[in-house]
């Protein structure tokens, strides 16, 4: 039977390898040498949903993928939401397919959480067989697999604990916070009482596997300048930029991108000279500022012509670092203030990254936490809602978590799932 | 001959002990229990600048505090500034002294500066005799002692070693920049040659000792709110605000400041909700969001009733802590709201914070560098040519400091000297 079992886990993993021809470095899997403890197909009991924005696979997931995030109200707010937001897809999308068209046509998102998720969990079931089997969920907010799909495939294969698990480390309202919005919106409308008891891991800014896998990237693309220029290079941690207002309503994402570019820097040595800066800012709003490719400007004017850019916010390869960072920044922008500027690679399949994940996650089954105590807060200006409604539902579940969850998770009763229900909505 | 050094040295203790009368806890100074190195008398080998902007020690100060406050364009800039900012500081006087009569007729950063530099170059006496003695002395930007004349005073001691320790945590070109340019710019005008080997200690922002010293300060704070709400307390992460637009030139504080808070929150377990927010804005301009007072409104409307304000950006308190945190925010609008807010006290004597400023200059003797790695990049939209050329004043500094600093330092010769001077300005 144990022989079976390895077979099939064996069959399973070679399909997902071949499936994953872009992947760069294997993920620590420990399994691989260890003893095997439980098959694919077993009933999962702790489910990890990792949530992200997702993006599109192909070209035609484009105008879909477009439509959903400026239909997403929690990420952007625009005058008649419901009419523009289709308008303005429809007016992007050929510029963004030719952006994916440029990066090899599409986005490799799903394939780096899946192998993220898949060495996560088989390093859980290894280090925390209390709580196995684990299985990963993707949840994304504008393209397959959704979120609301995600939470009902986990419904069905019966897991009894799940954990919303952001793959944004750092919270922002606009991103993490609109991930567990959908969620509590989907049960809010379900009606049907869950099986599930919900906890999340909404920020992890400064985990050391974090810090370390960036630190360990830099110094790599640090390797790769002149020795002659080394010590001079500008380090420009470049994260995903907000609209001021969001900053000026107390949206933690700021201060959190903060600590990691210090933790990072302090995990470098304090080495180099370095700025946190802005990129990827859209419509007429002030946002975020100084924007990268600004940064990147004066600092060529200036005489600053070694810049090596790091994806500070991103856990793996978007647009955002192989269209923007790469081609737009690194390549033209380079060329024409003639400055040497490299990209240090995102977490993506580094197996310090993925041991990371899994210690995370173990870390956080044994705090008995439902959610992060900062995650109670709504921001001092918010003006939504419906947040304050996906925090007191994260919140709530708190009674049907504790440090050995699942077992008080398996003892619960429909009278107390119905009430649980009720309470949050 | 050690007897009398040791009177010496106890005379000077008491006096110092005796105008320091609002001390609330002495520092923990080794020497009084240890071995006696170094009198007073002598010749000090390493001068320590500590700097800040100061404040006026008595109702009279505060015109002049004002005045050259408001002519300060690192701090602030203004249109037709030299006939601007004495109209703005004689008419801002009365409210200003108002204030300081409330909290008992002046600013108490002196008194605080001089107990931590004290107590800091007794532990350094005793820790790092190789580069004893030490002298710590004060230069603030806009009362007595200024910067100037403290330069003065470490050129006629006969200091070979200087070190511009700020006493700002997170550096802000306002702040420490403009301290950091008023020794360039010093130096620059003076002509004859300096004997001083400078070096930088311009940021801090996570060191342990600034960490712990808060952490201890909230522990002991929050223990004072009734046990029921305790753990519902919002900790409120109060900093100097600044213009919007210094934020989007780079200035790195609120970076810093961000890592700061992370850092204390992780040295608490992130066992509380908390927020970053900015205080003390003047003008018209837009400047850092979340405002205090706001924040503190919008919470205690949500029923956030508990709210715990950090001076998080400050090293002994201000004005900005005694009245505004205290008197305006704790007190009147914790009433108008119905909020209970405490706030937690600053560094001031706090003994370990106080070592933690020895061992802070000890690891920077030890590191034979003139200034952080951060500290030589201006910042990428930055307009201030004299930020530039203090940067390059520290830089230069480099070729005078090794990891045995003062076997160099005293080895310079006239040529080298007068190559320095002219090489920096």
């Amino acid at each position: 039977m144990a022989n079976l079992q390895r077979q099939i886990f064996r069959a399973f993993q070679k399909q997902f390898w071949q499936r994953s021809s872009l992947l760069e470095s294997p993920p620590a899997i420990a399994c691989f040498n260890g003893k095997l403890r439980f098959s694919s197909s077993e009933r999962p009991k702790t489910g990890i949903l990792m949530l992200n924005m997702g993006g599109p696979e192909n070209l035609d997931e484009v105008h879909d993928f477009l439509l959903n995030l400026f239909l997403d109200k929690d990420l952007i707010q625009l005058p008649a939401q419901d009419r523009l937001a289709p308008l303005i897809a429809k007016r992007r999308t050929p510029k963004i397919q030719e952006q994916y068209h440029e990066i090899g046509g599409g986005s490799p998102i799903k394939k780096w959480t899946h192998l993220q998720g898949q060495g996560m969990v088989e390093i859980l079931d290894r280090i925390s067989p209390e709580t196995a089997p684990h299985k990963h969920y993707i949840g994304f907010r504008y393209v397959n697999p959704l979120t609301e799909d995600a939470l009902e495939q986990m419904e069905k294969d019966g897991v009894r604990r799940g954990i919303a698990f952001s793959q944004y480390p750092q919270y922002s309202c606009s991103t993490t916070g609109s991930s567990m919005n959908a969620i509590y919106k989907h049960y809010h409308k379900r009606g049907v009482v869950s099986q599930i008891a919900w906890s999340s891991i909404d920020r992890w800014p400064t985990h050391s596997a974090l810090i370390k896998t960036h630190a360990q990237h830099i110094r790599e693309e640090l390797a790769k300048f002149p020795e002659s220029v080394r010590d001079d290079v500008v380090i420009l941690f470049s994260a995903h930029s907000l609209p001021q207002r969001s900053q000026d309503r107390g949206d933690p994402y700021t201060t959190e991108v903060a600590a990691t570019v210090m933790a990072v820097m302090e995990e470098l040595g304090q080495t180099h000279s370095y700025r946190l800066v802005w990129q990827s800012k859209v419509g007429p709003l002030k946002w975020l500022e100084p924007q990268t490719d600004q940064a990147i400007k004066a600092l060529a004017e200036r005489g600053q012509k070694n810049i090596l850019l790091v994806p500070i916010a991103f856990t793996s390869d978007h647009i955002e670092t192989l269209y923007e960072l790469d081609l737009e920044y690194s390549k033209e922008l380079g060329e024409k203030v003639g400055a040497n500027i490299r990209r240090s690679g995102a977490p993506n399949g580094n197996p310090i990254f993925i041991e990371g994940l899994a210690q995370l996650v173990k870390s956080h089954l044994d705090s008995g936490l439902s959610c992060s105590a900062q995650n109670r807060l709504r921001c001092p200006n918010c003006t939504n809602v419906t947040c304050g409604r996906a925090k007191e539902f994260f919140k709530h579940q708190q009674r049907y978590i504790t440090k050995s969850s699942e077992a008080k998770a398996s003892s619960k009763t429909a009278e107390e799932n119905a009430e649980r229900v009720s309470g949050t909505v």
